[in-house]
């Protein structure tokens, strides 16, 4: 189910688990039929988008993925509810696998990129016409992410932004003709096997020059770039957040190589002059730097989320407010918010009730909740998700335009669901079915037990989390899953809902599993987080160890059985953790870990995407030590006595095949056995379910072997069947 | 210790086990140093040659191999015993990396190949002149062979000739310019991994064409091309074989690229015409292409190895003897043997005693022994090895020039020795220390009890080959090991010496390793060779499983402890081999083998090289069906039970590590568990010796873990204490 979004005052679209498309209101509680499900499975259709007039669906078919979240399609538009299908194509082109389409914010406006050039549409039925044409496939990207800005970035593969009434179109233009090119190898399909290449940018190396541009829709298109800030630590920077303030002005951020400066500018789409509104600097690296600050209507007064000091641990993110006076480069900058938690999204700003809305960890960093602040006197707070709905503390929402509404997701701890509120009184109008599958996952397993800890490091109090079987007792011997990600700025320890491979290690295999934030984990304050700046892997180590050892001293964990795992970074982390020995007054007394797993781990930084590497190690070429001393190689040499499994994908584009290879070449010359699992010619994000679900097949039966070797000690839990199929 | 050989009348230069390079006199027993071990260590060389007239020699030193033969080096020259190193260079280019350099017959005549041009020194001190100038890098090769030729046609990677007074060279030109290009991958050592692109035709695909060249060396250089046979079977041809008869003619063996129709000429030098001496054909392959003619002095009379029928089990391998007559074309052609065995060399012709001398398995398939045969009259054989040396069967041999005493080499069943003997009465005359390093592994270890037994199937009497621990006991019960290889002609029951991972896995881990010889195996006849035409696995499945299932007959054999490995072709044929189920009366009754292990596997034949695929499955785009058939990839979908090991480097240049990847792509389709070795940027041939190490420690680990977790009855001969070291 996609999660249905208030788009308009009082309507919201969401598509049935049966696939019919429904249009709702909210107010008289009807439903309208928009797309029936046998339409969209008559076309094969995977992806669908309902005009802002509700006249035509888009539609797409023979979706391929690119990276992780960019792909390719065929389009083509129907008119609601029976039309038929008119196939969307360049005017030279017929048949054409397009890169992206989408209606823009009136009647029935589209654009599409083809070729990385823009392709514009002011109504159905009128010929598209190619508004820019400087496009070259793989080099020079119009409207789109190259893959350093889709996976670093912005984050998205979407890198065009209308304005809100639909004249204007900001794009950026990503040059990557002077980035270095990997070649992603593909070994089946065909005699000889081929590579794709691609540029990515590894650490050091030359990065994407970007520019942004707007375009008039309305009348001969004209064209202006957006000026960058002329500012001596600008020479080499990213663009790393776009947003329509007005018709005519567009706030743009700006972040320089280094990522520890940051300015944020409101251009003149009429001149392309751009005015500063905020600059930020950090001595570590700054970050969220793709949150889009909340403009009024007329522009003169936006919120944006900023690190401001909170005493001993550090910045934390609260709202500001700016209020521009008119022929005045000083605005009044106030803080709405204040406290040693986080404000992690700011969602509405409702001019009627003088009110802002977002959501933020005040509870607990482990929940989110949905508040809203007075934009005036005292900036009263009050949480509207509290104790709204039972054993749920974790939301996301989206408001109505006219703000009378609100669509809350609980996302745990209670399995998912979605509501509609009024937003005077929150009182629940209006409740989605909950996704049949969950349901039924529920059904069939006792799911496991959760419990937090707290753990003193240094001046920190943090939160561990501990998953034990629902039929936990502490007169048993349970074998220990750790499992670290690390990410600087993410968090393991939340109260969102999840089944995943874990929750089957807990429910069917007996295991506890565990996960603890350390430093440079997020949402805890700056200090916390900065914590590992330059020395990415030693800090975690000692916390995550510091976390096992806890675990360790309580009776019902079988020290004999004690296993690590994590991917991508935590894949970094949980090799640099798995060789550690018990230390006793000195003496070394053999690994903690029986067996650990990496899924497409980091092993090198220099290796790794620039704009990652270089923002927790420093630019590459001016101080090479933080990357010489992060090398796994360094740590792999005593590696006789544990199990490992790496897994990786040979064409993985974000994480390449190279850093396995080097790791394994590492783990050869240290004579250290290991296992290794491929995923022929798969990308990072195993696009294909089946190989997904072969995946955590794989992993799972890796720690059940492992703990079953050792299953010296009799344990209650294991069930031995479900092992077998 | 290299095997040194007979190169003049009475003398052999050979290396000490200190590394002192030696001259023997074996009518005096007298030794002189050529070059001390020091002198060798001081200059870092590796390898050494003498010069003919004994004055100088030829080292080098920073050795890099290539394919399997092939290597470059930087060369240098040094007066015997204590001259100064001189730098063996083209005039053009100081310090350069030669990918040949040799002496030739008489005096210090030397040429080296650099660029792929060969360049002639006519004494040292004398400037090197290039005589050759075609070379392309990569793609022309000039007296040396690309890879097909080094690894699969001439299987060296020498592709020149000397005439044997020293006045003329013959080379081949191999043209590799439409052969496709195949990119080796390197992961480790730079930031981007590169790729090393080579010519390397698979199956169906364009092949080298090669040309034979004269060139004469005295006197003005002038250049010959021998011409091709007339022939229309021979539009695509190999030249498997060129050796020089007398100092003008030079016999030459051109195959036909479907491998059934072989002629074998005799060119004159100064003409180039090519005269035809005998034609073969094959309804299936010709077998044993590359073996050299033996001439008379005068060229007149040449003896060869030719298949000849011997009744039901089709053609076995003679000595046929060709008298030419001077002005006719016909030779007056005579078989030298007869009888169900082959001739596997020929070693000299004695015109002085009117003997050919020979190897055979008249004894045995298994065993080799060295023959004389009168060449006039009744041809009377003679075995010159038997029983000559106690508890050896198993010789290679070389004659002196004069042929009045020979070399033996014993290479099994006992330790391997070599002995000098006088020819007319077979009296050992002089004997070489032993290995050192064999020695001591033999008393470390208790070497295996090797039992021999034939198994019937069809009209066949097979061999199958039994490693025992030395403790054996019929009342215990060990793990079963079948080590499958099955290219075809190949022989894996031979009484050779051999210490390996297999023994390993015999004398400290207590299993019984067995090896059986089906159908497609050599030395047998070409009836049981042929079987396997155009349908490669499926009779080798049957006879490999034939072999099992008399074992599993045995009640030593713990039936639940059945492993199966290979590499390459046995690659191939253990992965065919390991999804096979019990059958009972027709019911499955799950896998005969717990546990298979396949190294660089062929998984599909079209992946692999043209010459090889080509032989045995026809060519391709013909008829596809061989191919399609042979695929693995329809073998693998029922493998869940079984652990199976798959090792490939993935540098592989002989089998690419596309055909691992397409085999795991489909286990994982086939939701198979596997793991995986590789070594990162590794060739075929592992050149590096603690790689290798590691490799077979990975196979021994793996075998041993997997008879372990199987282990449910006590067996007497695990010793447990082995396999952790």
């Amino acid at each position: 189910m996609v999660l249905p979004i208030l788009t308009f005052d009082k309507e919201f679209i969401y598509r049935e688990q049966k696939g019919t498309v429904m249009l709702k209101n909210v107010e008289t509680n009807n439903s309208t039929v928009l797309i029936e499900s046998k339409k969209i499975e008559s076309l094969k259709a995977v992806r669908y988008e309902v005009s802002p007039d509700q006249e035509y669906a888009l539609f797409s078919y023979n979706v391929e993925p690119i990276y992780q979240h960019s792909y390719t399609g065929y389009y083509f538009l129907s008119k609601i509810p029976f039309g038929d299908p008119q196939s969307l194509d360049p005017p030279e082109v017929s048949n054409a696998k397009l890169q992206y389409a989408g209606w823009g914010p009136k009647g029935q406006q589209l654009i599409f990129i083809f070729e990385n050039n823009i392709y514009y549409c002011a109504h159905v039925g009128k010929q598209a016409i190619r508004v820019v044409s400087t496009g070259k496939e793989g080099v020079i990207y119009n409207g789109l992410s190259d893959w350093l800005y889709e996976e670093e970035i912005l984050k998205t593969h979407i890198a065009h932004w209308w304005s809100p009434d639909g004249t204007r179109l900001a794009y950026a233009t990503i040059n990557d003709s002077r980035v270095p090119i990997m070649d992603l190898p593909t070994y089946t399909g065909s005699v000889y096997p081929t590579v794709k290449p691609y540029h990515y940018p590894k650490a050091g190396c030359e990065n994407p020059s970007i520019s942004l541009h707007v375009i008039g829709l309305n009348g001969p298109t004209h064209y202006l770039e957006m000026t960058p800030p002329d500012d001596p630590r600008m020479r080499d920077y990213y663009i790393t957040m776009v947003k329509w303030a007005t018709s005519t002005k567009v706030a743009v951020n700006w972040l320089n190589r280094a990522q520890n400066v940051s300015i944020l500018t409101l251009c003149d789409a009429t001149t392309g002059v751009c005015t500063k509104k905020h600059e930020d600097e950090s001595e570590a690296w700054l970050h969220r730097q793709n949150e889009e600050p909340i403009f009024s209507k007329d522009g003169r007064k936006f919120f944006f989320v900023r690190a401001i000091p909170q005493g001993g641990r550090g910045k934390f993110y609260h709202i500001g407010m700016a209020s521009s006076q008119p022929n005045s480069s000083n605005d009044n900058l106030q803080s709405i918010t204040s406290g040693d938690w986080d404000v992690t999204k700011i969602l509405a700003y409702d001019e009627k009730r003088n009110k802002i809305y977002f959501l933020s960890t005040e509870d607990e960093p482990r929940r989110r909740h949905l508040y809203s602040a007075d934009t005036e006197g005292t900036y009263n707070r009050q949480c509207l998700s509290c104790e709204l709905i039972e054993n749920c503390t974790y939301f996301s929402a989206s408001f109505s335009h006219n703000m009378d509404y609100f669509l809350l997701k609980c996302e745990g701890p209670r399995v998912p669901m979605v509501t509609v509120h009024n937003t005077t009184d929150k009182k629940k109008i209006f409740e989605l079915e909950v996704n049949a599958h969950v349901q039924k996952t529920i059904s069939d397993r006792q799911m496991p037990k959760i419990e937090y800890k707290s753990i003193e490091i240094e001046d920190y109090t943090l939160p561990m989390q501990i998953l034990k079987p629902a039929t936990f007792t502490d007169t048993a011997h349970y074998p220990l899953l750790l499992v670290v990600d690390g990410t600087p700025g993410s968090q393991s320890v939340t109260e969102k809902f999840e089944v995943n491979w874990e929750t089957v290690m807990v429910s069917s295999h007996g295991a506890i599993v565990v996960k603890f934030d350390g430093r440079g984990s997020g949402f805890q304050g700056t200090k916390l987080l900065h914590e590992v700046k330059r020395k990415l892997g030693s800090l975690e180590e000692k916390d995550q160890m510091k976390a096992v050892g806890t675990m360790l001293k309580e009776a019902y964990i079988d020290k004999t059985r004690v296993a690590v795992f994590g991917k991508d970074y935590g894949g970094y982390l949980s090799t640099y953790i798995l060789p550690i020995k018990v230390e006793n007054q000195g003496q070394s007394q053999g690994p903690v870990f029986t067996c650990g797993s990496a899924l497409s781990p980091i092993t090198d930084f220099k290796y790794y995407a620039s704009a990652f590497s270089e923002r927790y190690l420093g630019l590459l070429g001016i101080d090479n030590r933080a990357y010489e001393m992060t090398r796994l190689a360094h740590r792999v040499s005593s590696l006789e006595e544990q199990q490992f499994l790496i897994i990786h994908a040979t064409a993985d584009e974000k994480i390449h095949f190279q850093h396995t290879a080097e790791l394994i070449a590492h783990l050869i010359r240290g004579k250290a056995n290991y296992s290794l699992q491929i995923y022929p010619d798969e990308s990072h994000y195993f696009h294909s379910s089946s190989l997904e679900q072969h995946l955590y097949q794989s992993i799972i039966n890796f720690f059940v072997e492992c703990f079953r070797i050792q299953d010296k000690l009799p344990t209650v839990t294991m069930k031995e069947e479900e092992e077998e199929d």
